[in-house]
C-alpha cells in the first residue's frame, strides 16, 4: 500500500457480520488489529458505520425488515441492502452498532473520519413492503396536514381515487400491466423514498455524533453517466464532506461524461472539494460486457477527479478478491499482483498525486456558465405517461455540458445556488415550480441570460400542467420571458411515419417539437421548421428557436430536441458573445484552480490526436505530457501518454 | 361546450368514489347540480353507473375483491377497474350504486341513456384469483355437465390432466417459464372470462332497468386497431345500442384502420347506428410516443365515424386535465384553452356535425363483400403451441380490409349475419366449428362464393385438429369444398434459412405454406411454389392457390401468407369478376348511406395526393374540400385540406 | 406399427393419473390391455414410472409440493413436472407408484426395460421453494461439514455473508433487480438442484428394481443444441444404459449439430450403445416458429444416430394428437393419416433400420482427438459477473466440434476418460479443479497435446480465481504448461468502440482478448495483435496465440475467441500434424464402427452439393444415394437424396 502511495483506506462496509456475528456477540478484535496496523503505516481510516448490508442471522430473525418490489417480490438477502429503510427493528439494530462503533473507535487517531452506510438506496431505493406503506401514509399526512390537501394536489377525484383518510393513501404497487399511475402519487412515493433513506442516513450519523462529536461524516454518493436517482442536492447538507462513487462509462466519451458527473458533485458540495469514494481502476464487472481501462486512462480519470475538485482518490478495491461477486472487478492490486502493468500505474498515479501538493486548499474557479440539474425533473421525466418516454433530464444535462465543452468552454452543472452565472441553461427542466419561475424572473430582469430547453416548465411541483399555453409554469410567467405560447407537442417516434424535420438553420430534430402558436412582437425567430418533415407534421414556418429581451436580460426558447453540433453552434454564436465570454480550443478542456495566492491551469487532451499547446506560462507539473521547446504537447485521449497538468503561478 | 356544439355528454365514469365517499356515506348533490346545468344547456346526459373504479374503502376493506395476474401478484388499486369480474361483494356494492342512481335520475329527463361500467376489461380481462378459481369451476360445470365431457374435450388424458370433479379444475396460472398450457382450457379460461365481465354488466343493467326500464343502456366497446379482445359478438346482443372508443394508430393508413375498425363496430350493432363514445382530439399520453393529429385529422376522423354509421360522435375527455394519469392525454378545450386550432377544429368538427342532420336516420349501404371476424380464432392464434406465434386474425382481417381498398371496394367486416353476401373472406379463422363449416356448405353450394386463407379451419371449437388432412375442419367437408388437401405446414422464419417463397404468379410468401398434396381434379391450380425458396423447402411445383367450383358457388383456397398487393390483384382479376362489381378509384373511399327517399355519397381521400372528382351527382355538403367548374377537389389525406363528405338526393 | 417397423414402444410416461385417478383408486386395466395388444404384435414396452406428472388430486392436496421460482411464484400444476425434487411428500406417492408398476409388470415378458420418470428437471430444474430450501441447507451441510468451510468455500465474508449456522445458509432466490449473486453460492445451488432431482430417479429405480431386478432401467436425459443443463456425465453411471431425447436444431448445420450432441450422448454412455428415446419425425411445437424436417431429414437423422451409436430410434409420437398442449407436434403417423409423405418416410426408415441388423453389436470406432464438455464450467460461464455474459462453454465445444468437421475429421466430444486422445481440446473451460490441472499435466508431460481456449482455467471448482496471473488453474501449473501469463481480460462489445481486434495471422476476434504480458522463452508466439482495433485497445505485438513443448507433449494457447475458420486453419497447419492424422474430405463426414470382425463406414454428406465417392470398398448398404460405374454418389445435404451407409466387411 506505501508503494502505492495509499494514504487513507474506507474500512469496513460490510462488515456487519464480522463485528457481531450474533445476536449477543461483538466481535472488534480483528478490527483492532487493522486499524493499528494501518495507523503504524501512517495510513488514516475512513471508517464505516457497516450497516450496508445486514447480518444473515437478522434478516432470519426479522424478515418484515426486507424491502419488496412494486410485485410484492421480496429483495431476499444475499446481496447489498436488503433491509427496508423504514423498517424500525432494522433501525433499532443498526444504531446499536453505530453507538458500539463510536464508542471504541471514536477517540482513535488512525479514525480520521466517519462514512456511514454505503451507497445508500443501491438496491432498497424503492420499497413496496407493508413497513413502507405505513411510513409513506404517515409521511403524506405530514407533507399535506389533511386529506383535502392531497386530493387537490394528486387531482385523485380522477378515476376514483380520492382518499378520505391517510390510512386510504396508496403506494404506487404493480396495477396491472396497461396500468397508469397517478404521476403525483408517484412523484411524492420518490420523495418519501429519498426521504426514508435519508432519515436512515441521519439516525445512524446522529448516533455517531452524539458519541464522537469532532469527526467529520460523510456517505457515499452514485452520481455517475447514467445514475443521478437520489436528491443529493438535499443530501449534501448532511454530511460534513461530499464523497461519491464514479463508474466509468464505455463508449465515444469518457471523459466528457466524468468532467460532467464531476460538475455536479461538486456543486452538491458548494464547490468545496469533495471526496472521491470509489472508483475503478480498470473494468467493473457487472455489466453485461465489461471494457477496461487502457492508454493510461487509470492516471487520467485519477486526475480529472482532482482536478474537478476531488481532494481524495479512492479506489475500490484494494486487492482483488478471489471469490464473491466482485471477484472479477479490477482492484489496485490486481490478480496477477504487483509485477503488472496496471500496479505500475497504480504506483504511478500514487507519485503524481504526491506531486499534487501544491493544489491542496485551492478550490476550482467556476464558470460564467450554469446548467441546471434538478432531480425533482428527472423524476418526472421517467413518469410512463408523458407525451414521449424518450425523455431523460439528466443525458440533456450532459449533452449541454458536452456541447460547450465543443466550444472550448467548461460549463458548471448546478443543483442550487446559480444566480452567481452569466447565463443559465434549463435543459427539459420538465418540473418547475412556481417559486422557481419567480426565482428566475427575478435573474432574468436583473440582467440574467437563459436557455430553456423543449420540454421545460410543463409541470408544477405536484405535476399539474401549467395552464393558458406550453410551457405554462409560473402561471404563464415563463411564457411571458421567453415571448412564446405553444398548444400541443408534436411527437416523433412511431414507425412508418417521418422520423425527423429540419430546421430552416439546418439543424435536425427527432423526438419532440413544442407546437409555437404565438410568439411576442419583440421576439426574434432565429429558426423555424422547414422541408418535408415540417410539411408532413403541418409545422412549416411554426418558429423553433426565439430569442427575447426581458427586463435587462435575455432568454433563448428552444422548441424542439436539437443535436450536440447545433447546440454548439448556437453556443458560439449567440450565448458566448450575449455574456462576453471568450471561445477556448474545443480539443482540450481546461479547469482552473485558485487559492488566495496562486492559479493552477489543468489541461486535459479530449481529443483524437495530438495537441501541441504553447501555455502562457512556465507548467511545473506534467503528467504524461512532452515537452519540446517551449511548447508542450498532449498526445490523443486514449493514446499511451496524454494528460497534462499545469500548474502556474497566479 | 354550446360553441363546440356539445349536445350530449357522459358522466360520472369514475366517480363512484364522489357519489359514495364511505360505506355509509352518499353524496349525488354535486351530480344532481351538474345535470341541472347540462339539462339548462339543452346538453342530455348519458349517465353511468360509475362502477368501473371502485372507491379506496372498499378495496381497503376488501382486499379479495383485487383480480391477480397468472403469477399471483395483485393487480392494485390506484388505475381502473381493479375489482375482480367474480367477486361477489364488489357485485354486491355496485348493484347498490346502481340502483341508488336509477332511483335518483332514472326520471330526469336530462338523461336520456344509461352507459354501465367503462370498457370492461380494460385492466381485469385475465384474473387468476381464487374468487376466479371458483367461478371458473362452476362454469365449467355448467359448460360440460360432467367432468367425462370436460377431459375428452380438453384431451386431458394428454400430461396427467385428467379432472376426477370440478374441484379439480384449473386455471392456466403460471406454470413454469417454458410451460405449455393445454390450448383448450387456454380456450375456455378466454371464454370465461369474457363471460364473466359479461355477467357484471348484464347485473348492473338488470339493477337500472329493473327501477327504469324506458331508457336505453348500454356499455363501451373498445374495438381499434391492434385490439379486440372481447366477444363484442355476443356483447352486442345485450345492449340497446353498441357504443364504441376508438383510438386512432399511428402510421400510414390511419383512415384505412378506422373503417375496418368501425366496419366490424357496424356488424355487431347488426348495421344500425352506433355510438362513438370515445376518440380523441389529438395525441393520448398512454403510448411509449404519443403523435398528434394534424392536417384536420380531428375533422376527418369524427366524419369518418359518421359515414361509418355512428349517430354520435363522442371525445375524451372535455377540459384537458391539470393532474393525474391522463393530463397529457389531448382534450376537446386544451391545456391553453379555447383561442387555440384545436378548439377551432372542435368547433368547425361541431359544425359539420349539425350540417349533417340530413343523413340523421339513414344506414350504411352494406358491401357486397363480407370478411369474416370470430373472436374465438383471434384467442386461438394467441395460443402460443402452434406451428408460428406470428399468426393474427384480426391483422388479416385488416390486410385484407385494406386489400379491398386498395381495388377500390369496401368490403364490410362480419361478426354473423354473412349470409346476404355474394363473397366472404375467411382470414386466418383458425377455428371453425363442424356447425360452421356446415354452415358455409350450404352458403357455398348455393352460389355463394368464399375465399379461405392459410391457417383458416385447422382446429374445431374445443381446439381439436380435424384429422384426414388439412384444412381438416368440418370432419372434410371444407377440404371438399376447396377441392383441397394438406400433409404439413412449412414455416418460414428461423434464422439463418430462406426467409421467403416465390409464388408462381410473382407473389411472396413469409410465413405459412400448407403442404398441399392433393388437388382435386376439377380445381383449378393459379399458382404454385417455386424458384429458390421453394427448392430450399422442398415445396417446387405445390400448388399456392387453388380455385374451385362447389355447387353453383365457387371457392378460392389461399394456402400461404401472400401480401396485400398480391390479395388486391386476387381481388381485381378473380374475385371481383366472379361476382360481378365494378372496381373502383382505390384513391378513395366511398361509403354510401340510404333512407327510404336518399342516398347520401361520403367520399374520403386516402391517397397521398390531391383527387380530383366529377361527382355524378352535385355535391350538397363539403368539409374542407374545394370545388371548382363542376370538379370537386379533394386534397391529399393529411394535407391541410382532405375530406369531404358529398351528399347527394337518390 | 407393423408396417412402419415400430418394434419397441415407450409407454405411459404420463398416465400417473390414469393408473392411480384417486388416492385410494388404482386402474392398470387399460395398460394391461395395451400391454398385451403390443406383446402380441411382437412389440416390447419400455415401461415407464409414469412420476413425471402428478394426478391434479395430489397437487390439489398437497400444494406445497408445487417448484417455486426464484420469485415465490408457484410453478403451478397443468403442465409437466409441476412437483418439487424436495418434497418428501410426493417422494412417498411416487414411490408407491413405482412399486405398484413393478409388481403387476416386473414379470411381464413384453416389458423389457424400465423409463423411470421423463426428462428430470424440464419444468423443476430449479426450485426455491422453502421445502427445496431445507434440503439445500442439509445438502450443504453435507458438502461443507462445518461453516467454517462453507464460509471459506464461498469468501462469504464479501458482503457480510457469513453463515454462522447451516440454518443461515440462502439459496439465490430474487435479490433486487440489479444485485448479483455470489458465483459459489450459486454453483453450489446449481449442484444441488442436479443432485435432487438425481436423488428422485436413484430413489424410483431403486423402488423398482428392489422388486424387479433383472430388467435395465434408463432415464431419458435432454442434450441437444442448446441444451446441457444437467451433469449427466454422472447420472450416466446411474443408468443401465444411457437415453437421450435430441430435437434437431433449425439453420444452416442442423446435422454438425446432431452430431455433436451425439458424440456427447456417446461419451456418457462410455461409448457404449445407447437409446435415442425421443426426436421428431418433423417440426415440433414449442420454439416461437417451428420448421419441418424435409428432403428426407426424417431418414438421414435417424441414420445419423445410429451411425453415432445409437441403437435404438423412437420418436415421439406414435399419432398426432387431436388436442393438448403438443396437438401441433409431429407425428409418425400425422393429423393426415398414413397415405402421406411423412409416413412413407417413417416406413422408408424402419425398412432402412432393419437393413442394418449387421451393424447391431459394433460399437462407434473413437477419433483420436477430444473436445472436453465440462457441466461445470457451462454452470460457470452463465454466471452474471463475469468480464462478460457473452461465453458459453457448451457452444464454444460445438464450434470447434464443426471446425474439426470442416477439416475432414471428426472429433469426439468427452465428459471422462480422455486420456486415451493424442490431443485434447479444452475450449472454454472457465472452471478447472486444481487436480484437473494435475490430471492435465501428467498427460502433456507424458506426450499428450492440449488446446486451451480463451477464458479456460479462470476459476477453481469453488469458483476462486486463480492467481499470479491469467489463467491461473493449478496454482500457476497451467501457465507453466501453456508457457504464457496475462493480467486482465479485454472485452470487446460496448456501442461505440472497436467491435474487432485482427490478428497478424489474418484471424479476427470479437469478444475477448487476454492480456498476456509473458511468455516462455521457448513458447513460440503463433499470432500477435495488430491494426487499428489492436491500437484502440493498447494490445498491438500483444500474443494472441503461443504454442510451446511441454515435457513431451505439446500445448496451444488461444488466447482470444476465434472464428471457425481460423480454428480449422489451426488444425491444418498444426493440430492433425502434431499427432500424425490425416486430413479428410469435408464435404462429408464418416463414422466408423467396428466389432471383432467388421469396420463398417458411414458416410454422410454434410455439403451443399452432390459429391462423389471412389469407396475403397463395396457398399452394401445405401440409403437413398445412387451408384454409377464404381462411384458412389451423395446429393447435396437437404436435396431429395442425400445420405449414404456404407458397409463393408473389414
Amino acid at each position: 500500500m506505501q508503494q502505492a502511495g495509499v494514504n487513507v483506506v474506507a474500512l469496513g462496509i460490510f462488515s456487519w457480520d464480522r463485528i457481531q456475528p450474533a445476536e449477543d456477540e461483538w466481535n472488534f478484535d480483528w478490527l483492532d488489529r487493522i486499524i493499528a496496523m494501518l495507523g503504524r503505516a501512517d495510513i488514516s481510516v475512513d471508517l464505516t458505520s457497516a450497516t450496508a448490508s445486514a447480518p444473515l442471522w437478522l434478516y432470519e430473525k426479522y424478515p418484515q425488515m426486507l424491502p419488496r418490489d412494486k410485485f410484492g417480490h421480496a429483495i431476499n438477502a444475499g446481496a447489498r441492502q436488503s433491509w427496508s429503510a423504514s423498517s424500525p427493528i432494522c433501525r433499532e439494530y443498526a444504531l446499536e452498532l453505530c453507538r458500539r462503533l463510536a464508542e471504541r473507535y471514536g477517540g482513535n487517531p488512525t479514525v480520521t473520519a466517519w462514512h456511514v452506510g454505503n451507497e445508500y438506496g443501491w438496491n432498497n431505493r424503492h420499497d413496496y413492503s407493508d413497513e413502507a406503506l405505513r411510513a409513506f401514509r404517515a409521511w403524506c399526512e405530514h407533507k399535506y396536514g389533511s386529506v383535502e390537501k392531497l386530493n387537490e394536489a394528486w387531482c385523485s377525484s380522477f378515476w376514483s381515487q380520492e382518499v378520505r383518510s391517510f390510512q386510504e393513501v396508496l403506494m404506487p404497487r404493480h396495477m396491472g400491466a396497461d396500468a397508469m399511475v397517478n404521476p403525483a402519487q408517484q412523484l411524492d412515493f420518490e420523495r418519501f423514498s429519498n426521504d426514508a433513506l435519508l432519515d436512515c442516513y441521519r439516525a445512524e450519523r446522529d448516533a455517531i455524533a452524539a458519541i464522537c462529536p469532532d469527526k467529520p461524516i460523510t456517505t457515499s454518493f452514485m452520481i455517475s453517466t447514467d445514475q443521478c436517482a437520489i436528491d443529493y442536492a438535499q443530501w449534501g447538507a448532511e454530511v460534513d464532506f461530499v464523497s461519491n462513487d464514479h463508474y466509468f462509462h464505455e463508449g465515444e466519451s469518457p471523459l466528457d461524461e466524468l468532467l460532467c458527473s464531476d460538475s455536479l458533485v461538486s456543486s452538491i458540495a458548494h464547490r468545496q472539494p469533495w471526496y472521491l469514494m470509489e472508483h475503478s481502476t480498470s473494468s467493473v464487472q457487472w455489466k453485461p460486457v465489461n471494457a477496461r481501462k487502457c492508454h493510461g486512462e487509470l492516471l487520467r480519470d485519477a486526475l480529472a477527479h482532482v482536478a474537478m475538485g476531488a481532494d481524495a482518490i479512492n479506489f475500490f478495491q484494494w486487492r482483488q478478491s478471489r471469490g464473491g461477486a466482485e471477484a472479477l472487478h479490477s482492484a489496485m492490486l490486481p490478480h496477477a499482483d504487483a509485477d503488472t502493468r496496471l500496479f505500475r500505474q497504480v504506483c504511478e498515479t500514487g507519485e503524481a498525486l504526491k506531486g499534487l501538493s501544491e493544489v491542496a486548499g485551492t478550490t476550482v474557479v467556476p464558470s460564467r456558465v450554469g446548467i441546471l440539474f434538478d432531480v425533482q425533473s428527472q423524476w418526472s421525466t421517467e413518469i410512463p405517461t408523458l407525451p414521449t418516454t424518450k425523455l431523460d433530464h439528466w443525458h440533456e444535462v450532459r449533452d449541454w455540458y458536452r456541447s460547450f465543452l465543443a466550444a472550448g468552454l467548461r460549463a458548471d452543472v448546478v443543483a442550487h445556488e446559480w444566480e452567481q452565472y452569466d447565463l443559465l441553461v434549463l435543459p427539459t427542466l420538465f418540473m418547475l415550480s412556481d417559486s422557481a419561475v419567480r426565482r428566475l424572473e427575478r435573474y432574468v430582469h436583473g440582467g440574467g441570460a437563459i436557455v430553456v430547453g423543449y420540454a421545460t416548465g410543463i409541470v408544477n411541483d405536484a405535476f399539474q400542467v401549467g395552464l393558458g399555453g406550453y410551457p405554462g409554469a409560473g402561471d404563464g410567467l415563463l411564457r411571458t420571458m421567453l415571448g412564446v405560447s405553444g398548444e400541443e407537442f408534436n411527437i416523433l417516434g412511431p414507425d412508418e411515419t417521418a422520423q425527423s424535420v429540419e430546421l430552416s438553420d439546418g439543424s435536425i430534430s427527432r423526438l419532440w417539437q413544442t407546437c409555437l402558436t404565438r410568439i411576442a412582437d419583440d421576439a426574434e425567430m432565429l429558426a423555424t421548421y422547414t422541408e418535408a418533415g415540417a410539411l408532413e407534421w403541418e409545422l412549416s414556418g411554426m418558429p423553433a428557436i426565439v430569442a427575447h429581451q426581458y427586463g435587462s436580460g435575455r432568454t433563448w426558447y428552444i422548441g424542439c430536441d436539437v443535436r450536440r453540433e447545433y447546440a454548439t453552434r448556437l453556443i458560439c454564436d449567440q450565448l458566448a458573445p450575449q455574456i462576453g465570454i471568450e471561445l477556448g480550443d474545443p480539443r482540450v478542456v481546461t479547469i482552473d484552480h485558485a487559492s488566495d495566492v496562486h492559479v493552477f491551469h489543468c489541461v486535459f487532451n479530449r481529443s483524437g490526436t495530438d495537441v501541441e499547446l504553447s501555455p502562457s506560462d512556465d507548467p511545473v507539473l506534467l503528467a504524461r505530457g512532452s515537452r519540446g521547446q517551449g511548447a508542450v504537447t498532449l498526445p490523443r485521449q486514449r493514446s499511451l501518454d496524454y494528460a497534462k497538468l499545469a500548474l502556474n503561478l497566479g
